[in-house]
C-alpha cells in the first residue's frame, strides 16, 4: 500500500480480472482484520479516496458499502466512515441481508420488457401484447398424436440427448432450409435451441464482449435489445423502412466503425412487418462479407414468407441464422435452432451446454414426427389466417380510427405497426386504451436509443379472431378521448 | 494520443467498459484510416507498446491481430507490423474469416465435460457416464397420459406462460418442499427453470462477478464447476468426507475471505453419494448466516433421501435452493426449479427471461398432472431400484475387482465413487476399460483444482440393470491388465 497522507491506501492491479472495488474492499478488509487499521480509525472520504486511486467515486462507494455490510466499518452522515468496534461487528453482519451487497445488476436498470412479452393474459382485457401464434388454426390435435407416438420408446425419449440436438430434427431442418434456398446448410451446421431467445443470448455472449459495438435495426425486437443490454453491448441503430433495413446506413457505419455483428430480422420484421427486398439482401451480405462482420439473421417469421430467401443462402460463411418453432407451431414447445459455420457451431455449443445442457429430447422427437405429418398443412393454414386477421383489422381501423393514425403495409405477419399523430403519445394512448380494456406494446420498447414515442404495435395473433374488431374499436375510443 | 518516441500511442481510459485491447484497436484503426499513420509506417513492437501503455502483451497482440484481420496492417516475422498498402486492404479483409478475430473464448480453455455429460450412448459399449434416471421403473406410461390430458386445452397449453413458471406447479412444489421441512417456502419464492443447469448459470451470473471467489465442494458436480469457470469465478475448494462437506473448513475460509456464495450438494452428493449429517447442516447455515454469505443448495437427489431436511428449511433467507425433475422423472423434460427470498427471485427472474423467456408451459402442465397421479409411487419405485442396482454392483465388485479399489458407502444414490490404488491412474484405467467396452467418468472432472487422478465415478443408472455386472467385470479386467 502506498500513501496519500493516509497509511493504508490500497494498491490496484488494473490488469487483474478482479474488479477494482473488490481489490479495494479486500485490502481494507484485511487491514482491518489484521489491526493495521485500528478500531475507530477514520477512512478517507469517498471522493478523496477515488481521486487518489484514480477510480470512479462509485467504485469506492461500492467497496465501503461492502465493508459496512460486513460490520467492519460504520458509516454515519457527517462523520464519514470509521473502523467499527470489534463488539459491534458480529451484530452488524447479521442485521444486513446478503443481497444488499450483490454486485451491480445491469439487468435492473431498464424496463422489464421481456417480462411483458412473456406475461399471461388477464381476463376481460383484449391484449394485443404477445407475439404468439393464433389459437386457430391449432396444431395441437396432430401434435398431441406425435407426442403419443414418440412416447412409445421410453429409454430413448427420456434421456438427455445430444447438446447439439436430436440428429433427425437437425437433418429435417437442414433439408427445409435447403428448400428455401440455403443449399449449403447441413445438419452439422445446426444446433437446436430452447427457443430463439437462447440463441440470441448465446450469440451475444460469444461473438462480442461487454463494451463492443453492434448494429441493430431501429426499431427492433425488444427481447433482443434487452439481451444486448444485459451483455453490455453498445447498439448502433440503423433505420428500417418499407423495404427493410437501410443497408446504405449500414455501409456508412462500416466505413468508420467495426461492430461485432449486424443484428437483423429481414423477413416480416418485428415490429414493422417489413420484408427486406432482394437488392438490399444482396448488398448487405456483400458489404458484411467484405468488412468481415458477421450478420445475425433472426428469422422467426421467415417460414411464413413464400418468396423471401434467407440471407444465409447467399452468404453461409457470414451469417449466424436463428429461427424457432414458436411462431409456426407454438412458443410453449421452446424449441428453436441456430445455423452457423461449423467452426462457430463448435464454439457456440459450449455455451449452449452451460445454459441448459440440451433441449428437451421428448419435444424435439415429437416435432420430427409432426414435421412429417401435419406441419406443412398447418403453416399453409396459418399463412391464410394471418392475412385474414389483417383484413379484419384493416376494416375495423377504417371504421374506428382517424386517418391521421398511419399503419404499416399488410404483408402477412403477426403485427400491425401504427404511428400516431403528433398530439398523441403512444404511452398516453396505452393508458387510455387500458382503461377501456385493450392493451398493446408502446413504441419505445422497440428502440435501443430514443424513438417510438408516437408508435405502437398490435399483435393481431394474440387475441381471438372475433376480438380483433372490438379491440380496435376500444383503441379508437381511446384515440378519440385524447383528441378532444 | 501521447508519445513514446512514437507519434500515435493510444490513450487508455481504464474506467471504461470498453476493453483495453479494443480501445487500442479503435484508436490505431482511426489513425490508419485518417492517414495519421501513413502507409508502410511501422507500429511499435508488441512488447514495447505493452510496456509503454502498462498493459499485458496479450492485449497488444489481440489489438494488432484485429487490425491485421481488417487488412489494415501487415504482420511479418522479423520485420514486425506495418500499416498496409491501401490496395492490399480490401483483399485481406475477404481472406480472413471473421471468426478468427472473435473475442477470447474462456469456455474453450478447458475440457468439454458438459459435452461428455450430455453425450449420447454408443452401441455395444456399457457406458456408466451419464447421470440419468434408470430406464426401469419408467414414468412414461402415466406421463404420456398426462401430456394427452393437458393437450385438451390448446389455447392455454400453446402459449408462452409466465416467466416465473406455471403457478399450479410452483404451488405444488412449495407444498412438497414444506412437507420436507421447508415450511417457509411459498409459490412466490419459486421460479421454474429449464433444468437445474439453467439455475446454476443464472445464480453464478447474478450473485457474483468475474474474479469473485466462491466456495465449492471438492470433488463436486463437473457441470457446475464448468459454469463457474465460464463465469470467471475463482473456486475455493473444501473437502467432502462420508458426512458431507467439511464445514470446519468452510468456517476457516470465512475467517479470512469473503466468497460470494457457498455451492453445496448436501444430499446424495455428486459424485461421492455422501449426505451431510444434521450437525453439519445446522453449523453450515449458522456460519453462513453470520458471515452474510448465501448458500447455493443444489439438491437434484434430495427427493430420493427420506430423512434429509434441506438446508433451506432452517435458513430460508440464506439459501438459494435449486432442484430438478431430471432425476426423479426424466432429464428430457428439462424442468427444474429455484427457491430464494422474494427480493432475490425478482432479480434472478430478469436473467431467466433473457435466457429463454419461460420454461415450456406444455411440459410444466403435464408435470402438474403427473404429480397428482403417478409421481409419488414412481419415486418410491425408483428409491428401491437404486438400492437394488447398488447391491448388484457390490456383488459384482466383490467378484471382479481387487480389494485395493475402494468404493464409497451405498446410500441409495445414482453413483458409485471409487478410488484406485496408487499404481493405477483413473485416466489409464478408463483407456483400458474403453478398449474392453466399458466407460465411466474419471475423477479429475470433479475437481476445480488438482485431484481425482485416482478416482472415478460409475453412474449405475446409466445402463440397463442386467448390464451392471458385465460392465463391472469389464472394468475388473481393465484393472487386472494395469496391475501386471
Amino acid at each position: 500500500m502506498s500513501k496519500i497522507g493516509w497509511a493504508a491506501l490500497p494498491e490496484l492491479d488494473r490488469r487483474s480480472i478482479v474488479p477494482l472495488y473488490r481489490q479495494i474492499y479486500e485490502q481494507l478488509r484485511s487491514a482491518i482484520l489484521s489491526g493495521t487499521l485500528p478500531e475507530s480509525a477514520r477512512l478517507p472520504p469517498e471522493r478523496l479516496m477515488a481521486g487518489s486511486l484514480n477510480v470512479n467515486r462509485s467504485t469506492i462507494v461500492h467497496a465501503y458499502r461492502e465493508l459496512a455490510a460486513d460490520g467492519l466499518i460504520a458509516q454515519r452522515v457527517g462523520s464519514g466512515s470509521r473502523v467499527a468496534q470489534r463488539g459491534a461487528r458480529a451484530e452488524r453482519g447479521v442485521a444486513v441481508p446478503w443481497w444488499v451487497t450483490l454486485p451491480p445488476w445491469r439487468v435492473g436498470e431498464f424496463p422489464n420488457i421481456l417480462g411483458e412479452l412473456a406475461a399471461k393474459h388477464e381476463d376481460g382485457r383484449i391484449s394485443f401484447v404477445q407475439g404468439v401464434a393464433p389459437d386457430e388454426p391449432s396444431p395441437l390435435g396432430e401434435l398431441a398424436q406425435s407426442f403419443a407416438r414418440v412416447a412409445r420408446d421410453p429409454r430413448f425419449v427420456l434421456s438427455y440427448g445430444d447438446s447439439e440436438g436430436y440428429a433427425p430434427l437437425r437433418e429435417a431442418i437442414a433439408e427445409r432450409m435447403a428448400a428455401r434456398g440455403a443449399s449449403a446448410v447441413q445438419a452439422r451446421n445446426v444446433i437446436m435451441l430452447t427457443g430463439s431467445t437462447q440463441g440470441i443470448m448465446i450469440v451475444a455472449q460469444s461473438l462480442a464482449e461487454p463494451g463492443d459495438e453492434i448494429i441493430v435495426e431501429s426499431p427492433s425486437y425488444p427481447g433482443a435489445l434487452q439481451i444486448f443490454q444485459i451483455c453490455g453491448l453498445r447498439a448502433i441503430p440503423v433505420p428500417v423502412d418499407d423495404d427493410g433495413m437501410r443497408v446504405d446506413h449500414v455501409e456508412a457505419v462500416l466505413r468508420t466503425r467495426r461492430p461485432r455483428f449486424i443484428y437483423t430480422m429481414p423477413s416480416l420484421h418485428n415490429p414493422t412487418n417489413a420484408t427486406m427486398n432482394p437488392d438490399r439482401r444482396a448488398r448487405l451480405t456483400t458489404i458484411a462479407r467484405r468488412a468481415g462482420v458477421p450478420i445475425v439473421e433472426d428469422d422467426p417469421y421467415g417460414p411464413l414468407v413464400r418468396d423471401a430467401v434467407p440471407l444465409i443462402a447467399s452468404a453461409p460463411d457470414s451469417v449466424v441464422y436463428i429461427s424457432t418453432f414458436s411462431k409456426t407451431i407454438a412458443p410453449s414447445l421452446r424449441v428453436g435452432w441456430l445455423v452457423a459455420p461449423r467452426v462457430v457451431v463448435e464454439r457456440l455449443l459450449l455455451r449452449k451446454q452451460a445454459h441448459d445442457m440440451a433441449t428437451s429430447l421428448y419435444v424435439q422427437a415429437a416435432i420430427v414426427d409432426y414435421l412429417d405429418r401435419g406441419y406443412d398443412a398447418h403453416v399453409e393454414d396459418l399463412h391464410r389466417e394471418l392475412f385474414a386477421r389483417r383484413a379484419l383489422a384493416d376494416a375495423a381501423i377504417a371504421e374506428h380510427w382517424p386517418r391521421t393514425v398511419r399503419v404499416a403495409a399488410p404483408r402477412g405477419g403477426f403485427y400491425l405497426w401504427a404511428t400516431t399523430p403528433r398530439e398523441i403519445r403512444a404511452r398516453a394512448l396505452l393508458d387510455a386504451a387500458e382503461r377501456r380494456g385493450a392493451s398493446f406494446l408502446f413504441g419505445e420498447a422497440f428502440y435501443a436509443g430514443n424513438g417510438g414515442d408516437h408508435q405502437f404495435r398490435l399483435a393481431l395473433t394474440a387475441v381471438k379472431r372475433e376480438e380483433i374488431a372490438e379491440g380496435i374499436a376500444r383503441i379508437g375510443e381511446a384515440i378519440a378521448s385524447l383528441r378532444t
